[in-house]
């Protein structure tokens, strides 16, 4: 049982919003208990002289009042508060630092745009899957950092002064969406890039990972519209053609698009076009954490792991108690199949990575119930928090497990967009089988499957004698065969002359 | 992690099926792998001399060849086989045997109708809530079990020769629903139940649980009919008479009773009426388990423990590393109110000791994420199996989680029928705000909270100026008397004078 102690805060006074980030550990992970944030808008009370105006440190302290209530519960050395680019550039920021420490009864520190960067470099590699070499890009309200690194280290750090709320005030003054306004907010972020593009550039990676409001809106567009998640230039070219048909700002509507994130889209929009132009971007993903991960992570000084994926899944299969015997069995079938199939049915090695991760975690519905367990599966897989998946992939993983067997639900198959549809028919096929192969749960009692395709034809090709004397598996897989024609997947069981 | 030896299995060779099930012991509690039954008929196959047929005794085998390659993967000393009623009357009993055994390689022991009722008692005692002085009834295909007891100990055990199979071919051969045939039927088992009916009366139980398909049967149809689940006589000849208005048996149709289970209901009804009046029973609940449970549970050497509820919470919050201190903060607070409110609002014990089970897991959903925990809550008590509680009990449970915080969903409150709709709004209301109060998971900072009544408004009087030093606490109250009086729930937070 884990007591009160465990908890751990971050808090980032940032240039748009103020937020709060309770969590507490839990098996290795972090769970989150509490999240507050507050539209402070402190950017919006500078003045042309970096002065902050006393109405903006008010809306500031009266969040900090809120934010401290639940401060005082937590460990002082577990607790963290960080103020970014605004409190940076604000000659007053010791006037508003000042109370603030009062109020929260803790240190709050100034970092440096260095060390902002750095710090979601973190909070990246600790939450996001793929490569390891990856380009982090993070847009704020008031600056945007950039960190290129290989695993858990960061390599090169850079923060410009430039914000989708800071770019807003200065290139959508007048709230109008025409393309000269976009064309100067992209010039004026082009001129902040050239100097850092050479030596971010020269450096490389293997993946793009942004984090921040920006991106956040853009995924959650992309979904709503039916799109794969990445985010390329094209796509990005298209919403700025349709923001501006919509004219004005107050008239922006595009699907997907929340009231929440609408404000400051078109002007994050434009540094994110500028930054895939000038740093030759093919696509982005979405990170899984930024800035208060980094926070929370560096203080509970958990390892960077080489594969998040990885970890998670054995987060998970330590938390619900799964059977990994079952698991890896499972996949070495279903491993076995795949290299049967790959040439006729076009499964390269993207595919088979996504088909283990369901192997490892097939069988978690069982720890909520067996009546029902591939719902629970789809369930879990759909709602937890899963440091290292972009939604896209949580969707395939949910819909594969929700289609371990019983009924097939083939729309339920193409409502992902990690793979298309006719990979994820394949893969489901294949994960079918293999757990039934394998429901013994004895390795010795495998047998020499061979697969063959004909046309949309499997045919599974089986020893001598051996449904005679396999019985159970004999009526599963007969069972099987009639969902798999209900699916328009014709698949025949044979034994070999 | 766990590994595939920790597999149990438990088979019975019943008079009307053959069940498996298989299971697999995790952090001190079972979890379910498999569940395989058959439809055999057994007692379907005895002649008037108490001679199997050869078909029956072929249709069980076939079976028994389908459990065989399950059981065959499990420990020789963790599966038990036992055959009841009609294998214990059948005279040529010893053929039928001698097969199974070969094929299953194990040893089938037919038990006697004691030893029967023996395990179905244990079965329920591990399974099932409520006081532990209890009547336990089971009409199984060919026989009927009674046992009195007391916790963990039958104290009489009572089997009878007639069971819904048996009496289905005995007094509704020609598969009429007549008032005649209810009453041949209900006569007979009257007369075999007189003989045993004073020394289970004399020995006394606080509640009569029910297990079996008949008593299945009856909770389903309450529950689509949106009755409360305690099985009573009325209820029962209320049924009688819509079915003996059926006419036939293939043209019985009544809301809520499935296929399945549709044609032996009947004759298991008639039994248990008989039962009911034989025995001067007032209520009867449904069970967790009965026989196969008590197999499972014997070989797992578990104790059974005085109050099954609590074992199951507490095997909860340990899988889900629930903060055990703040539940017992949030209950503590939320005790404190009902008592306040009891004499106002007509709160009884039952009603405070399903509160204290909803404070004890309303941070369960917390493990799947935090957005949506609500939710997250009301899906896994729906779905896990709880031992101890009812189905009514559980969607109370989910309901009251559901409706933790956040908007309220009054229609979801009257979705349960397990106590009245005011009454669960009640504890709604008061579970909100101890939660609300608790938030900061520190017991030095709960105030001196007074409620007030008067008509349907409720006033929270604070100490005052405590809202003035606790804002996120404040703004949070503020919300909720918003969120509940948009429920037609006015509350008003206010502090002393």
């Amino acid at each position: 049982m884990l007591s009160s102690t465990s908890q751990y805060a971050a808090i980032d006074l940032g240039s748009n919003s103020f937020h709060m980030l309770v969590v507490r550990e839990v098996a290795g992970g972090i769970q989150t208990l509490a999240r507050i944030k507050r539209k402070v808008r402190l950017a919006a009370g500078l003045d042309s002289e970096n002065i902050l105006s006393d109405e903006a440190m008010q809306r500031g302290w009266q969040c900090l009042r809120l934010f401290s209530e639940r401060l005082q519960d937590i460990p002082r050395d577990q607790i963290r508060v960080v103020a970014t680019a605004t409190l940076r550039i604000a000659r007053n920021a010791d006037v508003f630092i000042e109370t603030a420490e009062r109020i929260l009864g803790r240190p709050v520190q100034i970092i440096s745009g260095e060390e902002e960067a750095r710090l979601i470099y973190q909070g990246v590699a600790h939450t996001t899957g793929g490569p390891d070499r990856r380009l982090v890009v993070d847009i704020g309200g008031g600056s945007t950092e950039l960190a290129v690194g290989r695993g858990a280290r960061a390599e090169s750090l850079i923060s410009l002064p430039m914000g989708c709320v800071t770019w807003l005030e200065r290139y959508f003054t007048d709230r109008s969406l025409t393309r000269e306004n976009f064309e100067r907010a992209e010039q004026a972020a082009y001129e902040m890039l050239l100097p850092v593009a050479g030596k971010l550039k020269a450096q490389g990676w293997q993946i793009c990972v942004g984090a921040s409001g920006t991106v956040q809106a853009l995924q959650e567009i992309m979904v709503a519209q039916g799109m794969d998640e990445c985010i390329t230039l094209p796509k990005m070219k298209q919403l700025r053609q349709r923001a501006i048909q919509c004219g004005k700002l107050e008239e922006l509507e595009i699907p997907g698009l929340t009231l929440e994130r609408a404000l400051v889209f078109p002007s994050g929009l434009s540094i994110l076009i500028a930054i895939f132009e000038t740093l030759n971007i093919d696509a982005m993903m979405l990170a899984g954490g930024a800035l208060r991960e980094g926070l929370i992570y560096g203080m509970l000084h958990l390892p960077v792991e080489h594969d998040v994926r990885r970890r998670t899944i054995r987060n998970l299969q330590r938390r619900y108690q799964l059977d990994t015997d079952q698991a890896l069995r499972v996949f070495q079938l279903a491993d076995g199949f795949v290299r049967q199939l790959a040439p006729a049915w076009g499964l390269n090695v993207r595919c088979a990575e996504l088909l283990e991760l369901a192997c490892q975690l097939h069988e978690i519905g069982l720890s909520v119930d067996f009546r029902q367990s591939e719902q629970h599966a789809a369930y879990l897989i759909r709602h937890l928090d899963l440091p290292g998946f972009t939604p896209a992939q949580k969707r395939l993983l949910a819909v594969l497990l929700q289609n371990q067997s019983g009924p097939v639900d083939l729309p339920a198959l193409s409502q992902q967009n990690a793979i298309p549809p006719a990979q994820a028919e394949y893969l489901c096929r294949i994960l079918r089988l293999a757990i039934i192969f394998a429901s013994r749960r004895r390795d010795d009692t495998l047998p020499a499957v061979r697969l063959q395709v004909s046309g949309n034809e499997l045919h599974v090709v089986l020893p001598v004698g051996w449904l005679e004397t396999h019985p159970l598996r004999a009526e599963n897989l007969h069972q099987e065969s009639l969902w798999q024609s209900y699916a328009h997947w014709p698949v025949f069981i044979e034994e070999s002359e």
